[in-house]
């Protein structure tokens, strides 16, 4: 098990993109979903994970497998709620790096960065781009987009 | 995926002791259980496993991925319902072999009796120490007995 110690932040501009690496395009669906816990289903690239997460806030507990991404494309045609289209993106700022997904299809406009730390108290910098702080607020969970869709 | 086809039985008397062999003493729970789909963390012996279960009835859809037995401890922690506690026995009559679990904790005195088979369609021998065929009844579902305890 680990521990994803992770804050969540929408962004204010476009100004991430001049600096952003590494594009993977991802779909993502869960095969349960409810407030305490997810079971994931992530294709990136070739590649495809099982992911399992406990807990809400900040910090959760994550455990997370490799599986066949033949298997992981059966594991979506039985997610629920609509499976996530979306492009990761990896912005560096200030020794850090920041994972920004672009949102496509029925979340297109999108946008959330995301930064993994080591500690809840972990110091860090915010980029001038970055956006609203929504840590921890649900709907901004990739399994309440996928299960109820664009937050108002 | 497979495809996990199988008829459950109830046992009619002990004469299944008699010949029973290779006994492992499992532990398992689920940390998603729904009518539809459950997610199982299985630990037998020094070996852990994460299987995802799709559908009703006889024949379900099944994702069975090898886990750390540290990880699957960990996983049991979170479980819904209780851990289910019991020895998995092996029986061979007519050619198959029989799968038969010997429930212990709440559900001492529940034995449940295995076949898998190739389809649906399949023939096979009953053993004479069978007793009624539970097969695709819910409250037999290890899920549910996790949850919900003994059948009444």
């Amino acid at each position: 098990m680990g521990v994803e110690i992770e804050v969540k932040h929408l962004v204010a501009d476009e100004g991430w993109r001049l600096v952003a690496t590494d594009p993977v395009r991802m779909a993502q669906g869960y095969v349960a979903a409810a407030e305490d816990r997810t079971v994931r289903v992530r294709i990136g690239g070739d590649r495809a994970w099982l992911t399992l997460k406990f807990g809400t806030g900040m910090s959760r507990a994550e455990f997370e497998y490799v599986i066949p991404a033949d298997d992981a494309r059966e594991l979506l045609d039985q997610a629920v709620g609509t499976v996530l289209d979306k492009t990761r993106w990896h912005v560096a700022h200030a020794g850090r790096t920041w994972e920004v997904d672009e949102f496509h299809g029925a979340l297109e406009g999108l946008v959330l960065a995301e930064l993994e730390l080591d500690a809840e108290d972990d110091d860090f910098d915010l980029p001038p781009w970055i956006g609203e702080d929504v840590t921890g607020r649900p709907e901004y969970l990739n399994s309440s987009l996928s299960t109820r869709g664009m937050p108002r």
